[in-house]
């Protein structure tokens, strides 16, 4: 690994309550193309893509009520809720980010894998992804 | 203009109170290169910016106490504030997404123009920058 810990920015997310309710100004104003639209089951989310052509702009619709994002919706409006960048290799990357404990990585959308920093800086949530292992 | 209203991601704004304090994570832990580091006079605050490879980072310190954002920071935490995409033609834009009222087009950092989006779809502040006039 590098200088840099993580790559570039994947994307970033905005929860939604709706994201059939959101799609369209994305989609039809800001004239982005829709490019991915799935279930992430453990993290209880429908997770929706477009492409702003250098990163993603990724809307996230819980799922379920126990879904972190679902929680976050309780105490929050829709809105900005996390950015994310890129490892070749999550595992690393976690440990130099987060320690050597017990790896929070899970299925991400996409393909990918991904876990969240411990740290919020700022407040912010930061998610890194890379290539789902095995 | 083409399909899309707007180009590429260009920064993501996060609100701080101090952008000393909060530089060190994203310099010295997630490894980006600072790359700006300037006030804007119009919006009232100091902008810093990481360069993430594909798109930067900007930290928005307010710099006078009716600067939008130092308002916008007595009402939230310190956190993810805008999203800002590219736009090769700012005024056609503005047209195209904010109608054809008075223009709110001001002197952002980098020697950009910008304006912000009168939508702020699901509570999203969109900010579009394009190359300054005159």
């Amino acid at each position: 690994m590098g200088k840099n810990a993580v790559g570039g920015l994947d994307h970033v997310g905005i929860a939604v309550h709706d994201a059939d309710a959101a799609i369209p100004y994305y989609r039809d104003v800001l004239g982005f193309d829709l490019v991915g639209d799935e279930i992430a089951d453990a993290p209880g989310v429908r997770l929706v893509y477009f492409d702003a052509g250098n990163a993603l702009i990724q809307l996230v619709q819980p799922v379920r009520d126990d879904a972190p994002v679902a929680m976050w919706l309780t105490a929050h409006p829709e809105g900005l809720h996390h950015v994310c960048f890129r490892s070749d290799d999550l595992r690393q990357c976690e440990r130099q980010l987060n320690g050597g404990g017990e790896s929070a990585i899970f299925r991400a959308g996409r393909g990918d894998d991904a876990f969240f920093l411990d740290a919020e800086p700022n407040n912010v949530k930061i998610e890194i992804v890379g290539p789902r292992a095995g």
